[in-house]
């Protein structure tokens, strides 16, 4: 089980509530009284855990499991030890997920407002809130209920804050309006100057950036990630979409709903990514272009051009994945003596 | 116009007048007492509002634009509305970004020193500075006039800062000597140890790092950035240069004048940037090279050896871009059956 | 010698004293007593300075150097100056470090806590510790002795810091436990979740992070840098393992003993590095995988599988450097006209 000294468990379930509160199908119905205390890994899971199956690539562990229930998918209830009680999902990692949530819910900082923090007198914190210590917030600051703002986290003037959203040590957030449900992690910086100048060798002359930054309901952000605010258009961040760590988020970006960017990704001005698009790792996007709604680019793909939806692009600059797997292939061949092709033994002949 | 919440505008402004704090030249003397009362994009500009027309794509829009006024290149005068008021100037977006400067100045903190700011005894701050709540100002350190640090900023001992020297929330700052001027955004570090071991399999030797940082006037640094101090010579960022967000420079690192780099960018220890130097985001610069002034240098690209004064190279490891454009067209065709070449047709027959 | 204001010298010191306590030999017993005041690099120091000479192509400038001592191999010592004392070492850069931590030892904060400090009353904190202002102390955390704790830094609940461990300013820690002589630089984040979600098209679901980050001994994290905890296992640094600036580091990853991680590396979540492997900067690393102890992977690549112990990979995706290295002088190949292939003039005929 999870170290007590970082997590705390909540009371065992009967498999028939977990059942319930994942949206999966209880196998058998004789075993919904059995109680559950904790979830584990398929492969230290005991006789009071919960597991799941999601990877065929794990059925054989799964097979020799002896957690006392697991979460699958129907096609492989036949595989399950006689012992196992079987919670039957078409998403088993998605109920694994709601389960794990109801065993370790997220423990918010006490409610109060620390003696310690310094808010000024016209802003408005709703009720339930948690305040660390050395927050400071600005004037007409709005904070709306059951917020948590964790310790020297600075809340610039006139932002408001939507109803149950946390917001890690150490961030700062100006120019913005952030949504319902939101996370956002330690260090995170929101709402600073874009990166606008009128460059000239004898100078760069700073343009006044006069956009703000809109976060929707449910968008998480990840520890030291920055989000500049737009230029007079705002940057926005579509309803739950997730951002990694350290990710670099430029002026008049328009993030739209569930997009998923991992750690290291950077994101010039101006440019727009659709639903549901997911970018790998340390991805570099140039301004101006667009990302069509499910496109999918791979790690460190640098992209300099459109990508439609629902492409799969990798490689910079970036082309369709496929193009990219052969160029990388043709690239390997090119230079293997060992698949001394025709053209290679041309090119080393003397010419 | 901008937000209220997070703006002030300032008051309305004759055209004379902004023709005289941007450089430009009124078009027609009779519209002299015009008022403008703020800046608009072309699309979205009023009878009482100022656009600009940098880039030729947008004539079209600049020739339906309801802009009471427009800052335009003396070429394209002739292809504005008749009502138009139009403001000449060879640099359009630079007289531009003087107008919104006019209109959107900055604003500083309020003047005064936070009573839950930590200043130490020994420290010198200069008249007309803000320094907000939970400030840390360490032994000696000589703080400028009109200077403003954002809220749980640190500054450490012996640190000096020039006269209107703005920094934001949490930054830190050691070892360094930073200009007049400098905008330094959330969450920089400044001054840290530079990564200097001796190596060796049965482990570290750590090299104490014996220099400072120098910041020269008029530098911008962009959120989450970090710039380790020198080993013994100083780390070097020369007047008026800008840095974006999330930028690692190495210790030793000297970077010229009016430099512009983007963020995430890395500059590894030693290495000399010259001045009008431009860096795409997420560019890597081995340790110990150089890179002439005026060089650009493509997003993504990692440079490993010199770049000569004004070249343009892109790539890893970084090639003249037209090169690497080259290399780019060659690969693609490589594994293009449409483009089916001789060298294809006989790579895929049987070998 | 290094700028007063940031640093203090230690007392001058015998050579026979600094052969002592770096592992050198006195080249000549007679010089025993010579007093050396301080560091310098070879073209700089004076009569009574030591230097070093590590890398061969500075061998030019140690034969004119003026300093009063100089740390060699001994196969050098031959072309040395005939004033110059000499101290004898297989590892002079070694040497060198030990001698300079002499002269320049890390001055910890005053002892003591701030009075600004925020401890919870159940929180231990060790003797001799240093607490700066502005620092938030959760329960339960328990601080070892001799530690240093920058100002406005935050230790969540339960979070356990070896003795004489130091970490700078403005960093975040939880759910983690820190090993002895450890230096955490400022704004480092450890311990927040990991990027984990049950994705789906109508909303990702959270999965909780049930893990810690477990930081073994003498490990080094430099500024900016962000640890992920585990998602059940561990996130693991072991034992001597250096990290820089800016760097992500994913849920379960663990890395072996005396790593070196350059700045901006991003390593996916579970990926295992062995011990003392090398990555430079900006290097990306796909989850799942290992890294064989002793690897090396140059700046910039992209490694998506795993790679053999004491092998050196480049490229994206990485391959043996020797092959990445062979791409990119057949890529380059391809393109010049001056190097005409066969290939590339069948290429460029008509077809």
């Amino acid at each position: 089980m999870a170290d007590v000294r970082f997590f705390t468990r909540s009371a065992p379930q009967t498999i028939q509530a977990l059942a319930s509160l994942s949206g999966a199908m209880l196998a058998d119905e004789c075993h919904a009284d059995y109680l559950i205390v904790d979830v584990a890994p398929l492969d230290r899971a005991g006789e009071s855990e919960v597991s799941f199956l999601d990877n065929p690539k794990y059925v054989e562990l799964f097979r020799t499991s002896r957690a006392g229930a697991c979460i699958v998918k129907p096609k492989y209830a036949g595989d399950a030890p006689a012992a196992m009680r079987l919670l039957l999902s078409d998403d088993p990692y998605r109920a694994y997920a709601r389960i794990a949530q109801y065993f370790y819910p997220y423990i918010p900082l006490e409610e109060g407002i620390s003696p310690n923090a310094h808010i000024d007198a016209s802003a408005h914190i709703g009720e339930g809130c948690a305040i660390a210590a050395g927050v400071v917030i600005g004037k007409h600051v709005m904070v709306g209920k059951g917020c948590t703002i964790g310790a020297n986290s600075v809340i610039h003037d006139g932002v408001t804050i939507g109803d149950n959203t946390r917001i890690g040590a150490l961030c700062s957030i100006s120019h913005a309006q952030i949504g319902e449900r939101v996370i956002i992690h330690r260090g995170v910086h929101i709402g600073q100057d874009g990166f606008g100048f009128a460059l000239a060798r004898e100078g760069h002359v700073k343009v006044p950036q006069l956009g703000r930054v809109m976060i929707g309901d449910e968008v998480e952000i990840g520890a030291g990630t920055c989000i500049d605010r737009g230029t007079g258009p705002d940057t926005v961040i579509g309803e739950g979409t997730k951002i990694d760590n350290l990710v670099q988020i430029g002026h008049n970006v328009v993030i739209g709903k569930h997009a998923v960017i991992v750690s290291q990704v950077g994101i010039a001005g101006s440019t727009r990514i659709g639903d549901g698009a997911v970018l790998g790792g340390q991805v570099g996007l140039a301004g101006h272009i667009r990302i069509g709604a499910g496109a999918r680019l791979a790690a460190q793909s640098g992209v300099i051009a459109d990508v439609p939806a629902g492409a799969s692009y990798g490689g910079t600059p970036a082309v369709p994945i496929k193009d990219w797997h052969r160029q990388t292939v043709t690239l390997a061949r090119l230079i293997k003596p060992k698949h001394h092709t025709h053209f290679e033994a041309v090119e080393e002949a003397p010419v």
